[in-house]
């Protein structure tokens, strides 16, 4: 089968922080699974020219990059069948994404989630001017994103409920260009809504996030692992006294990697009245023995650098075979190819 | 003198019009004449990315970039001295670009001359978008065309009056991107308003533009060159009867290309009562002795457009070579750069 014909996912990773379990539940474990799928051709890269929208630290952009990529390369992310790459090793996009500027109504972008969202906080904080504080980076950036997408022609992009909006916008630049060019130079793409994500909960109980400031970094080292886990928040029932397991973040995250046996036999343990530092003992336990082997395998990782630029420029040259292509196109469908 | 250490003047031509005797008189011939000083790297780029904001007529724009180029060509532009390049041929300034929106207020661009027109047009037809018909290349191509100024530190932009605002702009972006990474990674450009600059009039009387479409195409064949002189609006005075010279648009356009003693005996035919036909016989003259040099020249380009791209390929190449080395400064700035 022809890598043209196979059913085309793409999915950008941010890259501002650092890979943790919630991340690792509800995003990247599902995507490597996917990956393997011989009837598709993955794209996964990491969007890094978005970073620079949030996060003006270059360190930090820079060291997330790298966990980033790491990460996915440690949990056997199969960089010979999925086409990983990093964004910005792919400058095409940017030229895509002006062409697709041009025929993108700015009416689009007003009315982006993201945006919207924006104003509405400028006007809450009673900020005369509602566009404060907002760069034409993230007022503009849905038409990266459809650049992204269309620039591989990619038929599904999984997303978030939050990011469907995005999908359609890109739907609509593509169909709006094929029309303005007369051509069918876009396919227009589908957004994939996994109904049942897994939304980990973080230290506090709330959702396990960045900017709650309560995740559990996926490879962080065992020590650290433990104590995090030992700061997880529990109610204050006596060890003897029966527990709710659902609702509580030991027992969701336990079951989020054991399997149905051992998660079954948990809910009997709290029943039984396990005690929350036994529980957290035996949570630690089995995150340290899933993650020990990929944990060596980032660390390996993260100490070879040059390796992993290696992966993401094979991954740039595959990236770019097709998009190169594409691009010369678009660029004659525009007026700008060359004279001869 | 390195190219490094002179003034660098930069100089964006529009790509969707036919070079016309308004353009050679107000931009091309003084640009031309500029990039011959010396002491002055001259920029002189085909705006083709900028074209497709306002014309989604490929073979327009494919036409317009041959024309021009071979306009410029023709007219002895110094290629080794000036760097003489096509837009799209350095992606380049499609990610620098990106770069310096997510450092450009929103703001700054709500209040940009050419979209308040746009919106101010919209509310007098009476559109209830105020945004009707805007696309966000027209809304966001000033921070494009910082990207094209600051990618090779101009220090100097020659513009028009309703330009200046460009430079402005720029210049906030520049400040702003040095502030925030911390270093001087751009200079400030400047504008350059040339204050004598000649704006010619067009068959019509009024100022000659394509818009107007009350041109003289600048290399328009001799028959024709002669049937649009002929075509020019004059008043109903009589052979015998004095002229005024001043306000006449035969005369303007004379002025413009013949000597100070040429112009001085051709004030003294008005005054003497020259008939229109004459007038008209003698401007034609005038011009097509000027012109049928370039003329030829220009006809040999047009049916050389493997020349004219090796032309371009070389100026991209020149560009290219300072673009790529501020590039890579400017990624590892943001947190961009390769992992080794």
């Amino acid at each position: 089968m022809q890598a043209t014909q196979k059913t085309r996912v793409l999915t950008g990773i941010t890259t501002t922080g650092t890979p943790h379990l919630g991340n690792y539940v509800g995003a990247i474990k599902p995507a490597i699974e996917a990956s393997q799928d011989p009837n598709v051709q993955s794209f996964y890269f990491l969007a890094d020219y978005h970073a620079l929208i949030k996060c003006q630290d270059p360190e930090r952009v820079q060291a997330s990059r790298l966990e980033i990529a790491a990460t996915w390369l440690a949990l056997g992310l199969d960089t010979d069948n999925a086409i990983f790459y990093r964004q910005s090793d792919l400058i095409e996009v940017q030229e895509l994404a002006w062409f697709l500027s041009c025929v993108c109504a700015k009416g689009l972008m007003n009315r982006a989630h993201a945006y919207k969202a924006a104003v509405a906080e400028n006007e809450e904080a009673g900020n005369q001017d509602p566009d404060r504080g907002i760069t034409m980076g993230l007022f503009g950036y849905p038409v990266l994103m459809a650049a992204d997408i269309l620039m591989f022609n990619a038929h599904k992009v999984p997303v978030g409920r939050d990011q469907i909006q995005h999908i359609e916008m890109a739907r609509d630049m593509a169909g709006r260009f094929n029309h303005l060019f007369k051509g069918e130079y876009f396919t227009l793409p589908e957004a994939v809504v996994d109904q049942k994500v897994e939304v980990l909960k973080g230290l506090d109980g709330r959702k396990m996030s960045k900017s709650y400031n309560n995740t559990i970094p996926l490879f962080t080292p065992e020590k650290k692992l433990l104590k995090l886990v030992r700061k997880i928040k529990t109610n204050s029932l006596e060890p003897g006294e029966p527990k709710d397991p659902d609702g509580c973040t030991l027992f969701q995250i336990y079951s989020a990697f054991a399997s149905d046996q051992d998660v079954a036999a948990m809910r009997q343990q709290y029943a039984d009245g396990i005690g929350w530092g036994d529980a957290k003992n035996q949570l630690f336990d089995y995150l340290n023995t899933h993650l020990e082997a990929p944990r060596e395998r980032y660390n390996a990782l993260m100490e070879d650098p040059g390796y992993i630029e290696s992966v993401l420029q094979k991954g740039a040259e595959r990236a770019r075979e097709q998009a190169a292509a594409s691009m010369e196109k678009l660029r004659a469908a525009v007026g700008l190819g060359r004279f001869v």
